[in-house]
């Protein structure tokens, strides 16, 4: 453990990924889930909760769409609903002082001039607490929803989403920080010479501007990717500041972390600017044999024609539900798609001795996600193991359901870190890029609006 | 006036068409002004207000851009900027308990899904408030700035509107009404017999569904709509039950709805159901003379260059600033474009006699809408005289300066009205529908799932 005074400590970042119900498949089920997923109430309470924690963030996942689960899964899972997070964060601003809102949005499918808007009104709304999780999506369904007539293939959906950033951007920067002068007695509201056009004519995007919204209070919304991939790792590079990570060896973890900041530093950008926090998913018991009891009873409500279904899914479409729950895992060809995820999860199975019915529970139960089970201590433990590992800067912490088990991380697991030091006892500041220390972008260019204008006429 | 006792009376809607720091195009310039128009405070106060004055809904307008001013007035207007409308009234929902939420959003350029999802999460979120005030746009600078070349022409518009609308409610649609069952004991979270699949492949859209949104609260948002052009007209027939209109004589009034009546009957609906709510601009005073004293102070912050700016935009292009303020309004030749509105213009302010100057404050001060200036008396007796007359169901109120021009109202028009039986005095339901007294659409199918996944399957 670091011998560092307190006060001096590197302390960790935290955010409470929020997902409906639990991030669990079966949270729903459980006798102290009362709400649904398009109740104001329930994300007012789990903000609270989080806030009273001093999280960094509130961090909402998203999809345009849900896959059906199998036929004889239909009608089996609480995935099929998901509000709109913009909408939903907007409504936490009156009811949250401090805490990062953070919506996830895709680059694929939107006009960047909507979403640079919608994502600049969180921003001044919230008084500089916006972040944008940036995604290309990853399902025909979200395509088949929104219009297209399937996904574009992944490397053209980052180079679509490099545009978009370049185009978001542009909008964001579309007046100077100091444009708006609002001199009453001369009659000018703003200065023409800090407006700025973008007039952009990409492959995949055009986009005249200027916004018609102040530039963000942070500048840019805190910008956060996940993309693990090579494309996916390239556009964090250039563009992300929290990396959302799913890496679950501390030794996995520490090689990202560490090749992330390579890679920063390649494109000229400064490494420390750029924070990783993997998901985890903590259960707190009272001790670990309750919390162990606790991670049984949840994996107990997984029916089994679910868990056959996202188990089908999860290993390239093979389905295991003519074998007995306590076969053991066969063999399998590689097959198409995410084949790399899908070897690690078969071969991780055979070497435990699994049967079929616990990985099918595994896969369910944690979507591939690193489950953390124990006592306050132990959790605080490997939290702080994997931080002065230099594995991670932080964790997006996600509640297997909610409110109550991201209420036992706040109780148990937030005061255990503090008494070390290694989180905040207070908010310091009053916007997310404050909170998690990156700094604000400044406005790229001085040219005035008389030298763009020419070239910005449509 | 009318002899029916007070109970019994019909009475009238109202409206606060919300825009920024007010209609007036110089309100920022007021002493009073002390917000700007991406300031959440300004919007609480706004709120509260006329939920205190038992208003059926705030109204946002909206506008993917804007237009530049001439080069000479460039700076001159607050007019650059506006707020996304959905993300601010999704942060009214926790301050407010009653008041209808209802955004503007355009059908030119935003994928359905993506829309009808948010209105859906606004409506579940406010516990079924919302309503959307559906437009076309009207600039190529929104077209410019969401990726078109050009607006689509006005006809055309109205097509991709219809569609649009399909998909909207189609996606509404999605589950019926008591699709999620959430049975903890048996597993099941919904019946699948109650999904539809929309599969919609059409003209303009395609969105296969379902959205992953519960049927909205109030089965649709609240439609609203402005069209007053043959397209428009009929469009809102067939949509609309609210209709914005922009009429200002009691006699055109009378007529227009009227007609409205007519054209909604001609398509099967009942005009019970649609409610005509003219924008009235209300400036109250102590006495005539002081509401008066008023305007002229409002219109005396008009500057000159971007008077002369909005005149020349509203009179079809013509540059009349190097005429002196007081010449008289020329002669001019008809243009393309909106050729009545223009002509109409032109010829009330010869017949008036009025100045180049008198004209362009006009223009600038109250956009051609219907201007109220008295005592609160006599701003009752107004709108009493077109609601008894039929000329209109409720009314809009735009106020000129905000927050104060309506907290005047609301202070001084609301309990003349209220005291004349001809307004509520306190909120009797939950639901805008159920403020305006609109009837919740029934699920128009029960086909189930199974006999449409065949068609759906992209």
């Amino acid at each position: 453990m670091s011998e560092a005074p307190l006060s001096t400590r590197r302390q960790m970042r935290l955010g409470a990924f929020v997902q409906e119900l639990g991030h669990h498949i079966a949270a729903w089920r459980r006798d102290d889930a009362t709400h649904h997923g398009y109740d104001l109430q329930h994300y007012v309470e789990i903000a609270r909760i989080a806030e009273r924690g001093r999280f960094d963030m509130l961090f909402f996942g998203d999809s345009l769409g849900f896959q059906y689960p199998e036929d004889e899964a239909l009608g089996r899972t609480s995935r099929v609903l998901r509000p709109d997070p913009l909408t939903v964060l907007a409504a936490l601003v009156p009811v949250t002082q401090h805490i990062g809102l953070v919506a996830t949005a895709s680059t694929s499918f939107i006009p960047p001039y909507l979403l640079a808007r919608q994502f600049a009104t969180l921003d001044h709304l919230s008084g500089g607490r916006a972040g944008w999780n940036i995604v290309t999506s990853t399902s025909d369904t979200e395509a088949w929803n929104m219009g297209l007539a399937g996904l574009p293939e992944h490397d053209e959906r980052y180079r679509i989403a490099e545009e978009f950033m370049q185009v978001a951007k542009g909008l964001w920067d579309s007046w100077e920080d100091d444009a708006f002068v609002a001199d009453k007695a001369t009659g000018r509201y703003f200065d023409p010479a800090k407006l700025h056009v973008l007039g952009h004519e990409g492959h995949y995007f055009r986009s005249r501007g200027p916004l018609n919204a102040p530039r963000p209070v942070q500048g840019y919304p805190v910008l956060i990717q996940a993309g693990s991939s090579s494309a996916g790792g390239q556009f964090a590079a250039r563009h992300a500041e929290v990396i959302f990570a799913a890496q679950q060896s501390i030794e996995h973890a520490r090689q990202f972390l560490a090749e992330t900041r390579v890679r920063v530093a390649a494109v000229g950008r400064d490494p420390a600017q750029v924070l990783v926090m993997p998901g985890v998913m903590p259960v707190v018991g009272q001790s670990r044999a309750h919390a162990q009891e606790r991670v049984e009873q949840q994996q107990a409500l997984i029916q089994d024609d679910i868990g056959w279904a996202l188990l089908k899914r999860h290993i390239g479409g093979f389905d295991l539900s003519h074998l007995p729950a306590d076969a053991p895992v066969p063999e399998l060809p590689p097959t198409q798609g995410n084949l790399s995820r899908q070897r690690l999860l078969l071969e991780a199975a055979r070497a435990e001795g699994l049967t079929v019915g616990q990985l099918f529970r595994r896969v369910a139960g944690t979507r591939g996600h690193w489950l953390v089970a124990g006592t306050a201590q132990d959790v605080a433990d490997e939290l702080q193991a994997h931080f002065e590992a230099e594995a991670a800067d932080g964790f997006n912490i996600m509640a297997p359901w909610l409110p109550g088990s991201l209420s036992d991380f706040v109780e148990g697991v937030v005061p255990v870190l503090q008494q070390r030091g290694l989180f905040r006892t207070q908010y310091t500041h009053t916007s997310l890029r404050g909170h998690l220390g990156l700094s604000r972008p400044a406005h790229p260019s001085p040219r005035p609006f008389s030298q763009r204008s020419a070239q910005a006429a449509a």
